[in-house]
């Protein structure tokens, strides 16, 4: 009996269980599903196929805040402060994701230690889930894209993506989010140093952390500072020129306006359609990314071009061969 | 005899006619191996890499200078007195190459209109040519690559390549030259309306125009402004902190500022080394771009995808499909 019960336990839950436990909000069958989702074993990835389809017609319906800063400005306890007051003061339900390109080489992960988030991931209606792992960008988010959806169909309201600012993370995570939110520790001088460039050009929305005690008066002069230089750029085409607010994780400053700005953002968005036509965009790009990197990952396996990539890649540096050459030559092994 | 001349005139020269006659820098040979080049005949682009492969040794010794700025940023006539400055006071050889990704659409193309440099071609030492037309960017992209090894064998030691700052050309076109130079016409308030987001960041200079008459005041504002803006950024990977300089091409205002400028660049960056590295980056992208770009035209140009892939739009558009499962499905036509 006992031998039954314990087979059972280990047996993998069907696509079926899995789709109704999701909808039903359980937890611990979320988890599973995604993990499903994350597994890179062929065999997987029908299954997780199969429960994506079902759970589509239940996703949508979450605002999807993608947030990212370079490690150091506080992301983390930011995540934990905000998560909390959003589900205690407005009720939502909170999914916590993660996109860390960095994770494959310091097998670390943002959102690993769970333990930072003490008090978050206390909460029952809180979700957090570290970053995937997996060979490519273009693989690991998709897996999260994926994700977002089975939280969704959960009944999660509010998804936040993490990413650290660093590599091409920001660009997938603006790719699947609604909202774009960087934050930014005031420092002395430099101040978006480890920040790529580019990436507050991409933002929606500003936060300085750490705006108390005796960081207070470096952070409001950050803050007008930056809110300055981003009245430089030109008018994105959401029609919603990003804010700047100081914050702290400590005195919860900021918090309420921080979710003030993202409401108002949604309001704006929604009424100008802007909201429903960047989603649709949204799902066209994952289709072509999808399609992109299965084809550059088919290519760069391939035995032949995996034998001639270096010597190519050699020949070109020293000047021997032309770089069109070269690739054309690669691109005859593949296609032989 | 008459007829013996024409038909001599018709034929087309071989390889090693365009190989030694672009050696000695003669412009119309030049122009005939670009010719060639950019040609989408298959029987040319096999006579178009060997031509490639004999100049690649005699290619590489000039400075690759990109200019964009957005249409009505002055750029034809800044290039023109910053070209016919550098022959006359700096004894330079100058080619003039552009990427145009809106040609295509308008049937125009920048540096198409030559008589709009009358002084600059009519230089001895001055090569204009205009945007060659391809069916992508990529393709453009890699045509004006190729250009520019045939240039630097003919001996141009200064070269200019004008793109436009929409859409993607900018980068690249940033891809493929040493410095990077951004015009900007002050304007009043909206400064950067017109320009990407994102190419600021991406630029290794910035000149202000038209900093002539009644217009001083406004641009010497936006010079500072500029300069300010710039200082948030990061710094670039190449050690060199880029610079604002106003000028005009009525007065010459600023010119010789500019080349001041892309001298200490290149002073710099051959000192500390990034020059050669950001070269041999440069040359391991165009064959990863190659390959890229080729793989991608051979999948879309498929006529089982050509037929489903609208159809594969809609039902993502209309979440009847999820956008993973409709590209495998797009994918397995493919392969089949």
């Amino acid at each position: 009996m006992e031998a039954v019960l314990a087979k059972r336990r280990r047996k993998e839950p069907s696509v079926d269980e899995l789709f109704k436990g999701i909808l039903k909000g359980d937890r611990s069958t979320l988890a599973k599903g995604i993990t499903l989702v994350e597994s890179n074993l062929p065999q997987h990835q029908n299954k997780a196929q199969e429960l994506i389809q079902k759970c589509l017609p239940y996703s949508g319906n979450s605002l999807r805040i993608g947030i990212t800063g370079s490690p150091g400005a506080g992301k983390s306890s930011f995540i934990e402060t905000f998560g909390v007051y959003l589900i205690e003061e407005h009720k939502k339900k909170l999914a916590v994701l993660a996109i860390d390109p960095t994770s494959q080489r310091t097998k670390g992960s943002i959102l690993g230690d769970k333990t930072r988030m003490n008090c978050l991931s206390a909460k029952d209606d809180a979700f957090i889930r570290p970053s995937p792992s997996g060979s490519s960008l273009g693989g690991v988010a998709q897996k999260t894209r994926e994700s977002i959806l089975l939280c969704e169909a959960a009944g999660y309201s509010t998804i936040l993506i993490e990413t650290v600012g660093v590599g091409q993370s920001e660009t997938a995570v603006h790719g699947m989010t609604d909202f774009f939110l960087l934050l930014m520790l005031a420092g002395a001088g430099d101040e978006l140093q480890g920040i790529k460039r580019g990436i507050m050009e991409m933002c929606d929305g500003m936060a300085i952390t750490k705006c108390d005690g005796q960081n207070i008066t470096k952070a409001l002069a950050a803050r007008s500072e930056y809110q300055n230089a981003l009245h430089l750029f030109p008018a994105a085409q959401s029609g919603w020129p990003p804010k700047v607010i100081a914050t702290s994780s400590v005195t919860k400053e900021g918090l309420p306006e921080v979710w003030q700005m993202i409401t108002e953002f949604e309001n704006t968005v929604k009424q100008n359609n802007w909201f429903y036509q960047n989603r649709k965009e949204q799902q066209k790009n994952w289709m072509e990314n999808t399609i992109h990197d299965s084809l550059m990952f088919n290519f760069y396996k391939h035995p032949d071009v995996q034998k001639e990539l270096p010597l190519a890649e050699q020949a070109v540096l020293e000047g021997k061969e032309s770089p069109f050459k070269a690739a054309n030559r690669l691109l005859s092994y593949f296609s032989r």
